[in-house]
């Protein structure tokens, strides 16, 4: 899961390794799941089973920040990570359970409005909250969710690990900025998800938690391909909230656009033989699968350079 | 869930009423599951399907102690208290899911060799570790896992509102002290918790995660009766540990086998019909549900008195 630049790391291509490798070494310990490989947005719970699961835990001073946002606000998000898993998989939600670590300190009302933030999104999106742990201690706050859900009858899981060469890769909706208030905010894509999977039936697709290179290097990693992204067509796809924090920043648009995480929009790829019904259901299309490795920027004028993912990664 | 005296709260009768009243107010944000009340040892899934689900999460300084334990006996204490819970249900554990948040300059190696810990475990009880989130921070290390199980076919989850007036009530071990190191090391109960589902079907099951005579009151509470618990019965039943405790607390042995928490013994309440069956399963007789609420003990003289609940809760 994301993280955002409360205490973003100071480089963040010094742990761009870090997760990957970890979860590359955690997978050495974890038995072969059939269904989905390890390190996908949610795992399978058993072979015979059609179920799937996800966990996602926010931190206080990462993820959100408790002197700024309300509790109802923190206990929606720590929900809403959970269910934007579950749209990157085709999957509808069924149940949800609450893990909190909460200050000492802090008020039950306070306690109870973070459930009923994260309470009345379960309602929103049929998934409720069936149960929990609460605890407490001198510490910020850890709030997270696990999530269990399934593809609609007929369908399977979306994977990250099949995207292929000549498929067109799109995006979900505008990305960049979120930090501004949109990470707090978004609305998960579990229809969009759930009706992609039933209609266009993509070869991979995930979340964009950490970033549009980061999440995109995911799949492209898992899928064994590489990507050439198109600026123009990126240009059309980044949010006004990342042309105003590159007001801030000095950072360009696209580079917000490209770098910043919890958009939770959905990456997207399909054979470009389908580009038309994806344009129909809203997708954007910002470039192509191409068989080399790695992912270059194709300029307007045809020229292209090389892209390093960036994004949020965690430094263990 | 439990946590022990590295930060134990102190007053325990304070919080005494903590945590049930705001699982009680939480309740009224759940939608009716059908299968499991809220708040029992594992929550239902969905109405259809037999699937349980657990999470609990562990605490640096509240639960384990990072600069006294061992990563591994972290990693593993962390994935036992959830399949203890799967045993207080007679369910059988099918898998799990990780929810890290690590301090931020944890050696990747330790990282591992919790997760090591944890997966050996499951390799034991059949019970792999399928995914997870993984995240760092500049706090203490908060480890949860989230398990799902389920009863063996033909049985239903023993759910801790079934207790009724005449029920012997027993715990399948000694109790008190852990703290002096089984909380770290102990064996959930997975097999005999499915082994009283199949033969014995007790009326009411619970774990000792928080001390015997609380969480017995969690039967009791639930279950709408009261319990007459026997002073030579429970004298068989204290641990060594809890002798060598009060050497060192002045608190007398049995005081510590009714409130130290994390013996991840059962406790078991069945019909006194069913005793011999139950004694020859190993499970130590302790008193007798009553109709009357609240918890009195008996002495060898026949003298009653009040016991109040005793443990651990959390403060929120």
């Amino acid at each position: 899961m994301p993280a955002r630049e409360y205490s973003r790391s100071p480089a963040p291509g010094a742990g761009e390794k870090g997760e990957r490798e970890f979860i590359r070494r955690l997978a050495g310990l974890v038995p072969p799941s059939g269904g989905v490989p390890f390190g996908d947005d949610m795992a399978a719970i058993d072979p015979g089973s059609d179920l799937l699961w996800t966990t996602d835990v926010l931190m206080d001073g990462v993820d959100f920040n408790s002197a700024e946002h309300s509790w109802r606000a923190i206990g929606r998000k720590a929900l809403a990570v959970n269910l934007s898993d579950c749209a990157a998989m085709g999957a509808r939600p069924l149940a949800a359970l609450a893990m909190l670590v909460l200050p000492a300190g802090l008020a039950r009302d306070e306690a109870l409005a973070l459930m009923s933030g994260a309470a009345a999104l379960g309602e929103q999106f049929a998934c409720p909250i069936r149960g929990g742990d609460t605890n407490s201690w001198v510490h910020p706050a850890v709030v997270g969710f696990a999530v269990i859900g399934r593809p609609d009858a007929g369908a399977t899981p979306i994977r990250r690990d099949g995207a292929a060469p000549g498929d067109t890769i799109f995006v979900s909706g505008p990305v960049g900025g979120s930090l501004l208030g949109r990470h707090m905010t978004f609305e998960p894509r579990v229809e969009l998800g759930l009706e992609l999977s039933r209609s266009l039936r993509p070869s991979a697709m995930i979340d964009i938690s950490d970033g549009l290179s980061l999440d995109l290097a995911r799949i492209l990693e898992a899928s064994g391909c590489g990507a050439a992204l198109d600026v123009p067509a990126l240009e059309r796809v980044i949010h006004d909230d990342a042309r105003r924090r590159s007001g801030q920043t000095g950072r360009t648009p696209l580079d917000h656009a490209l770098g910043d995480g919890e958009d939770f929009e959905l990456i997207v790829c399909a054979p470009a033989a389908r580009e038309a019904q994806a344009l129909a259901l809203g997708l954007q299309p910002i470039g192509r699968i191409v068989e080399t490795p790695g992912m270059r920027l194709r300029q307007a004028d045809g020229a292209l350079e090389e892209l390093a993912p960036s994004g949020w990664e965690h430094a263990v």
